[in-house]
């Protein structure tokens, strides 16, 4: 049994149960959403049985972010992958995927699950290539082997690009960056190259099996999202998307969970379309976005291009945000980038969650204000989504002077407007 | 003769013809915006007689930037904060404030309006209150004095908060964070312990025969501008509105051109709402906003939460972007922290012009996505915001390895989705 034929059979699961109170919510109406395949609990049954506390994915709970993670053939060994995936989660990452690419990606994938408690994604097909010689050399038996390895050793979620269909290829002669994806591009060249359907789409129904055996959640990966501005919202990316919304019913009546991946780069008034097209074309399964970015001239800075576009499309309905880091575009993250990128994306969400009023969102934003007008630092960098970052530039501003410490090391004391407030306070009185 | 003025005899000045040319407009619209009171050009006739480039503020016109920088009573000497304002330009302020409360406030301010081609704005209270013992001992004729040698020096825009009335202070008793400005808390103090209204509202109209005789740009501070969350939209917020709306068609009067600054602290979405009631109270004259930061907890990073805001701030319609670096709230910037601000707001004010479709506002974006896909690492850089930084990452992560460029550094040879799209074209010819 799954978590949403649990739901779909009235029943209310343990992680229901937690969802619900991480949420302010009742388990009542946790499991309504869940049955209804607009909440997931991605919770590989193997991976529960260690170390996991669920979370939720969906339209009416906290906006989640993802942390990408993973090693290349040009970067980084196991141990420092690891480390960077704790220090994603230190800083606020609510699930991260291992994208690792290179060496050892079996341990690699394996010591996240045993130590991390946060849900775990992959993209099965990265192991596949990096097996084999050519990625034309896959067949689908690779394929289902790799899922069901994987789901076996604890995988919560997988993106699998099953949606990318042959008579969408030519529509991407159009665009300036073709297939940005790395799972849709090797997709697109085995299909190519061997004249045949997306085999994902073929063995759907075998991939579905499988993922509701160990209760993995489907991340329908967009293998055709647009990579630039000048590509988004064009004919290629809303054809998948509407095999993915075909997808998500048979997912569904396979008994599985269904996330759906998103752009990408979209320029910033047509975020709020895409949003509602996707919903509406996948009969309201949590959306999953990567950025999106809303420029493409500021490499080294697209955690906070792609921030802007998250922060929007958390607003109109996206339920889980994927980090991007300073190096997007550039190269692997370090842990610096991996702190940068996490921050970002813990911004957006927190601030898309405020104006979705969510219950009690806007609460540590208040005790805040309270402890910058009271001059309290402590507790400013207690309440700080990066307290040592904070106290850091705190103390870089701090001089010793003869004044007490009633003012913001930003002006000083005598242009400190909330000491100033306080002051004439007093004379009001 | 004020750039308003001549656009009301129906001249287009020289002046108005820069702004058009590098806007790709007509000087006639042009002119028409500035004689409707939609579009500055702050352009002390002092300073155009030195090395000022004028450039044009206004819904029509492509968004601008302004980066903030002067010392104050805890940092930084004069040369330093030249040299950070030099940096703010290199890197893309399209206008600059000199803030300094500290020591030499009349040097830094005569140097910096020498030195650069860009506006200069400066907020002239923080002169009176520096050379006060008290700002209780200032007289209106002390303030009226410090504007016109300010205007005498060349400054182009000024910011004086003469909006915030006696019947507004009682509106912020139910503020977390009272007054946040700091001019606006100067004056409150003033007008509290002397029990009189605002002095500038009440010699406004000797402060616009000033502004007319110089050309200098008023911008209306917002003293009363909400600094949280919780603060936000509230009475005392739009009270002061109400009278700066007041003030612009005064202003108008004396022939003065006129911006109106804005928050600071609001929810993501109460965004929308604050810029379309500013523009309609304040009969459409320019919005310069400061931010807004759209969450209160990240201390370290408001660069970030402000560049979120302020992309859809200027998305509904804010034409001056005000920049905030990452030690807003912690300390004054130093050179880093301004490279990050400018370019936090330069990706906030483009992603807003190419989402607003703005002429030829994606044409860099079309360039770099094509370079992209070319592989061309030295188009990239040259296209970037940044170029120095995106080359540093860059190099980072480009190792020797025995393959040819044409892939890309994030994630290697065997796995770049551009690569494999141009290896999947090659097999469909």
């Amino acid at each position: 049994m799954t978590q949403y034929l649990e739901a779909l059979s009235g029943n209310v699961t343990p992680e229901m149960i937690a969802v619900a109170q991480s949420e302010f919510l009742e388990p009542e109406f946790v499991r309504r959403e869940v049955a209804e395949g607009r909440l997931v609990i991605p919770a590989n049954k193997v991976h529960l049985q260690k170390s996991l506390q669920p979370i939720g994915i969906g339209i009416a709970l906290r906006t989640k972010i993802n942390a990408n993670l993973g090693n290349s053939a040009l970067s980084s060994d196991a141990q420092c992958e690891i480390a960077k995936v704790q220090y994603a989660v230190k800083y606020g990452a609510d699930t991260v995927m291992d994208l690792s690419t290179g060496a050892d990606i079996d341990l690699i994938r394996q010591r996240i699950i045993d130590e991390v408690t946060v849900p775990v994604g992959t993209v099965p097909l990265y192991q596949v290539c990096g097996e084999l010689e050519d990625i034309l050399d896959m067949t689908p038996q690779h394929f289902l082997d790799a899922v069901e390895h994987q789901a076996r050793q604890g995988v919560d979620y997988m993106t699998i690009h099953a949606g990318l269909l042959q008579k969408n290829l030519p529509m991407i002669d159009s665009r300036l960056a073709g297939i940005v994806s790395r799972g849709g591009s090797l997709t697109a060249k085995w299909m190519v190259a061997h004249r045949r359907e997306n085999p994902f789409y073929e063995y759907f129904d075998a991939l579905c099996e499988i993922m509701r055996e160990y209760d993995v959640c489907w991340s329908i990966g967009d293998g055709l999202r647009p990579g630039c501005l000048h590509d988004a919202s064009d004919a290629a990316q809303f054809g998948e998307l509407d095999t993915m919304g075909e997808l998500t019913h048979r997912a569904w009546k396979h008994g599985c969970q269904v996330m759906i991946e998103g752009p990408g780069h979209v320029p910033f008034d047509q975020i709020e379309m895409n949003i509602k097209r996707q919903i509406e074309v996948c009969h309201g399964a949590p959306f999953y976005v990567l950025g999106p970015v809303v420029c493409d001239i500021a490499p080294g800075y697209d955690h906070i291009t792609s921030a802007i576009g998250a922060t929007l499309a958390a607003y109109h309905g996206a339920a889980m945000l994927c980090y991007v880091t300073p190096k997007e575009h550039l190269g692997l993250p370090n842990m610096e980038d991996v702190r940068q990128g996490v921050i970002a994306y813990k911004i957006a969400a927190h601030a898309a969650d405020v104006a979705r009023q969510r219950p009690h969102a806007r609460d540590r934003d208040d005790a805040m204000s309270r402890a910058r007008f009271a001059f309290d630092w402590e507790e400013q960098f207690r309440l700080s989504l990066d307290p040592a970052r904070a106290q850091e530039y705190y103390e870089e501003s701090r001089q010793s002077t003869d004044c007490d410490e009633r003012y913001c090391t930003m002006c000083g004391p005598k242009f400190c407007a909330m000491r100033t407030t306080q002051e004439l306070k007093q004379i009001q009185q």
